[in-house]
């Protein structure tokens, strides 16, 4: 990853205002695969003194920051958060108030289920600069290392991205039947705990059992992992296949194309092809 | 640019094989500042003998490109195609054939409205290898420079990308009922010309004339400009202030944050900087 350090005059061809002290640079990371950073966000990497960043950034993406730049940890697992959202907000607006030059790295993109926005409201409120700097989100990663589009005109012309996960303790209530639509496909962010009460639901507001749902586990880092279910098995598939968070839950038919696709990529992620490799019964099994 | 001819170390530092001959890349350019490449686009960029691309694809970004590769451009208008789209995969599978390295640069993200599923599904009938990258959507990239997150606990929870531009000359036919929920985002691509419609059919089905709705023309680049209106108004300031295709049309309370976040912001997109200091008034009269 030492490679990394040499490319500092391409930052500089991006005609962006270098990240000042004092100032928060709220980033998005991508889905895992250090190649999904963007320019901008590797030039972010290149100029902080101090990242901010969540259980699901990699240590190889860390590792394109500058060794010197000091590490501070918030990541969030669904019941296990080891800063509250008001502890993190308040690390960034006392980092920034020392005169560092902070990022704040998050994975996917900062604001789609990102809490970019709650943190940029605190920041204004306290003064504090701040850009942000969109990464690709799940969705967008998991679907092409999968070897599935999110939309196509043939299957999908829409696509929704919702949070499986409530905030607090609540119930998830979710405009069900907004949800369960054809023509359409449907991601759910952090759903493994409610995967039982969505696929209730979605089969309640009228949706075949025979729907086909990819599960995407840890998508596009070299532990990825994916199956093809149905509404109809999809809990039983996550027990036993044992799929833990980070896992991504895709609904509609744009997920059959997998089947079509995949064979002509010549990449997939790293671990994906082993697991084809080692595993071809599970796919199968999985249907 | 030419800066970025000195960044060869760092993409074999990515992990990925190279791009082959007769290999095709089908790569998503992001929504148009070149800084929201990603690594993978660029090292595929770098290695390309030729680049098929789209109109919404900057000069900035082919000027990324080995200076030697050949161009072709394919690109879509909503009423002009310089190739049908059939046209483009004969093309792809022609080049491929004659063993080049091809790159099938788009704009956005290949997988979110980009035909890129119709392409791969050509591509593995005529039995040519491709590997896909995914992109920034312009979804995310134009909320992100305009100022305001695309979910946010408070407002909404779920986000929808929709296609506002019919396949051939059909009506264009939505579940309009799914996209007027509340707590809940709906991004239309391509849809300024339906837009009378879209305000019609989501105020139909219940959401009040007051909701929100951002516009942002050619998102990310030096020429955006973008203004907040209501679905009550939209279309006669879409008339008024003259909007042209590239244009992003948001409808949702999301919409309202950028008054929050926007002023604390460093940096906007160039442009938008330079809007905001020429035509205060327009940000105001639009609402």
């Amino acid at each position: 990853m030492t490679a990394f350090r040499g490319t500092q005059p391409l930052l500089h061809a991006l005609d962006e205002a270098p990240l000042a002290r004092g100032e928060v640079a709220i980033v998005g990371a991508g889905p895992g695969d250090p190649g999904l950073l963007t320019l901008r966000a590797l030039s972010m990497l290149q100029q902080a003194d101090c990242l901010v960043f969540d259980r699901l950034v990699s240590e190889e993406i860390l590792a394109m920051a500058r060794p010197e730049a000091r590490r501070y940890y918030v990541g969030k697992a669904s019941r296990c958060h080891a800063l509250t959202q008001s502890e993190t907000n308040a690390l960034l607006v006392r980092l920034a108030s020392e005169g560092q030059r902070v990022l704040r790295l998050k994975g996917g993109d900062p604001f789609i289920f990102g809490r970019g926005g709650e943190e940029a409201e605190h920041l204004v409120e306290h003064g504090v600069g701040f850009r942000v700097v969109p990464g690709i989100t799940s969705a967008a990663g998991c679907a092409s290392y999968a070897g599935f589009p999110l939309t196509h005109r043939d299957y999908a012309q829409s696509v929704t991205f919702v949070t499986g996960h409530s905030k607090g303790d609540r119930d998830l209530e979710l405009n069900w039947a907004a949800l369960a639509v054809p023509h359409h496909t449907t991601v759910f962010y952090m759903g493994l705990a409610n995967a039982e009460l969505i696929c209730h639901k979605l089969q309640y507001h009228g949706m075949p059992a025979e729907t086909p749902v990819a599960l995407i586990e840890r998508g596009t880092t070299p532990h990825q992992r994916h199956v093809v279910a149905t509404l109809g098995n999809l809990v039983e598939v996550i027990e036993r296949e044992g799929f833990r968070p980070p896992t991504l839950i895709v609904v509609g038919e744009v997920v059959r194309l997998a089947d079509t696709l995949a064979p002509g990529m010549t990449t997939m992620s790293r671990a994906e092809s082993e697991e084809r490799e080692a595993a071809p019964e599970l796919r199968k099994v999985a249907r």
